[in-house]
């Protein structure tokens, strides 16, 4: 099948080499021409016969909504586009509106894989009409994991994104738990060796899994983590996992602990405690500290 | 090898027929004399030569002390009781001491596995003494899942119960994690067929687990789980790790979060939500609910 | 001074009688027209001289947009209008850039008192220009409480709302806190009389506040809250405290556990919490309970 | 009224002289010879008439255990022991069975109102038999603030510590609650008075409190808090009241957050996160910060 795809940075690019080692015909644009096969969207529009597919996964916000401007002059009716990117899911309805206005088709697809998804198939989370959708299985069944699992249709426009964002709110609490359980253990004199107590986890416990694995591999590279700052960003998807969940009145209070440990990593010092501290100064003389210069 | 394994339930039972598959010469005791191969723990202690293993796997607390009290005037210096029990971790180090002073050697084994050890193996986190440890390995090989996973010696006396608490600990919020976002998701119209994106989750996904495996089979039982009722035990171990955590000062936000969920899960009617509905009628005349007769 | 007064339910009623016991003239708006002073928008125009000023209190979202929409055309350039209700205030600076349009000044107004500002006054935080807030402080003088507090010109538009939601997002903090504490003590045998250790904590404590006064009244009436069902609504700003807190990446912790708290009150039956029974079965066999029928 | 008072510091020293200003006589002791009235222990019984009334203040734990045991020896049967220290509520019980075997009474009391309480009176939870309370009146009647409240008899031994700790848990949780509020207004730009809200808050709102006029004073002295690191001790009560949540499967999310946040308040660096880094390292290839030398 014939494809094309904007944006070639580390997932785009990789995922074009597993849609042409699957026997695919892919046309990829991106804005560094070293990676470009094509100088712009009006030529990529040209090589592909209709109806067109591209695929769009560039970065959420801002790009992406570019993108799918230029897409809703160059495409024809019939075309589809899918965005692969990281776009909140509310966004999703708003693309499928403004390109149905021009008769252009759109499937939402949340994906995940990381850097590991070249080798290992990219799990696949996909928002659209059946009859959209189902066309698009070749490119779908060469991106995704072999074997039964690894790829579905959610819903209607905007589920894909939408189980994606879930798919990492799951992922901030999973690793937020190993993280707990790693602290706690570092803390005691009594249990010797974290690392190994981690790697016996591997098999035959209920919390196996491929976290898991990873951070047995983080372990061995660095046994007691002290090359690295305690300090973790957030890329959006766990704020809105948060928002949904208080637009929806469903308590995630794991998942939003999680979302909050990683604020509180990356602030210096944190406002709310020099207030705690002013307080308990304030009523019970309790000692505080000077803020460093 | 030879040994003795007091507690012949559901673990135990699995357990000694899984030493017996691995060609170990087991005397098992139980208070069922149905399940029992010997009268009492005298008999038990008369069939095995010198020095002596003893695997004690009855309920933890009063059980389990009445256990070791027993044995401590059955066995002879040199022997060597393995507590495999859910004991909490502080209770090793008693246990070890009063055995000590009858020169008998004490090693404790946090096991996870459930019902799925006999077949898979159980893995097996161990706490004691170098010199007490060794010897036992053989029994623990047999127990253990094939493969380089599956045993650790944690460290001193109480590192295996430690580190099987921790386990819970983290198994705890790893399945309020992936509660929390099937909650989501089957909360929002978009998403059409929750099941199937857990499903999809097996493979290539961050948050592939053998717990998410699981979740996919409650599912394929019970599509919404319609027939359950939202309400979940705690069994001790998610308790210790809240309280090691304080002990230590280690925020375990995420842990106790799943912990605190499980305990309002088993309120009828939350008491502290009546006070919160009595004060905001108080300020703001909002309505309230009257109780249920 | 002359000020037109646009809602006159529990809140707006009250205001008007406390703004005339000042000595202020106001006409009235309401569709209720047992209460409106005018029979409509235009007719309350008429009767205030120019530079008009207009208090819109109504629900916030879709009516307060809906009288704003009509005071743009009823009002003249140097009006103002004062949006006193619940706000977001992510929608002020939509509404001050409306009415600007037409030479209307803007100031938005939280307002905090509840059933006993009639009395005791309105605690007011305000925000806008300068310029168009000070001509106001008559209007705001009569309806805060006597003394030096009470009232704030908290920032630009937008900020009397911030502050507002934000004072509401502590409050549902104070209530869960006297809430959780309060259960507590109601659940052990050895404290025998937990309102008369509330009443007692009225003064010289740490913890006094108007709030525990009030918990105390609620406990006179109904000693343990036995008439009541633990169920409790949110009204809006505990949600967007929590939503403004994500977008600046300001860690929450007690705020947004208070507001799930009162999610999950509102819940028959907790469905994440089905899922972690679904989970502890699937790998422990352990019991699940059948939900109720 | 006589009595003796054991352990003159901060808080010892001012109860003497509160009670002494209400005309009782006070015999104190403090190893520090310079604030002590008499020479040891046994010459504090002996300037007492029987039956005696000892009040201890001094550290809980080591201490205080080490001040009843000698009393134990130099009291008499219907003398009475009561322990005014931060003592946990567990050992209450311990303590007045051990006191108990010589006939001596035991009565605990919570008492707060740190550096304010000669001025203002001090709040007192007291717990123990009617009989062994009831002769103490006299002296609660001096230390207790002026009015009808600051003082309860809250039940059993033990009653009157556990009724403190709990006080002392949502102190931890209103602190908290203002302290998020305030680092969110101090975020934002549209708030340009921070300080100024706070104050205003004092009047007329629902979350008026003695902890927000001291928060106003803190501000007063440091406008933004600058001069403070946001570092923050927790002296066991909050401990203790989180622990005895758990032991009564009682949740307690906005206390328990709030504990969680002073212990990372004092971590340099979190190992927590560390974890975290770690893993999206891993997974997403996500840049991580190195550690500080």
């Amino acid at each position: 099948m014939q494809i094309g795809l904007v944006g070639l940075g580390k997932m785009g690019g990789n995922m074009r080499e597993r849609l042409r080692n699957a026997g695919h015909e892919v046309v990829g644009y991106d804005t560094n021409p070293e990676l470009s096969d094509v100088k712009n969207l009006v030529e990529l529009a040209d090589r592909l016969a209709a109806p067109r597919v591209v695929w769009v996964m560039v970065p959420a916000g801002a790009v992406t909504q570019s993108v799918i401007d230029q897409l809703t002059s160059v495409l024809k009716p019939g075309d589809t586009v899918i965005d692969g990117g990281n776009s909140r899911w509310t966004d999703d309805e708003k693309h499928a509106e403004e390109l149905g206005k021009h008769g252009i088709r759109f499937v939402d697809a949340g994906v995940s894989g990381g850097v590991w998804g070249l080798q290992n198939g990219y799990a696949l989370m996909v928002g659209g009409e059946k009859e959209h959708v189902d066309p698009l299985k070749p490119i779908f069944d060469a991106l995704k994991p072999e074997g039964p699992y690894g790829y579905v249709h959610a819903g209607k426009v905007g589920a894909g994104h939408f189980a994606k964002m879930v798919h990492n709110g799951i992922e901030y609490a999973m690793m937020q738990a190993y993280a707990e359980g790693w602290e706690l253990l570092e803390k005691v004199d009594s249990v010797t060796d974290v690392r190994e107590v981690f790697r016996s986890w591997q098999e035959g416990t209920v919390i196996r899994s491929w976290l898991l694995d990873l951070a047995v591999h983080a372990l061995d590279a660095d046994e007691h983590l002290q090359k690295l700052r305690g300090y973790a960003e957030d890329s959006g998807e766990g704020r809105w996992t948060v928002e949904a969940a208080i637009d929806n009145a469903v308590p995630l209070p794991a998942i939003t602990a999680s979302l909050f440990a990683r604020f509180a990593s990356r602030q210096e010092d944190s406002p709310q405690m020099k207030m705690v501290a002013a307080l308990r100064n304030q009523f019970g003389g309790h000692a505080v500290e000077a803020a460093e210069k």
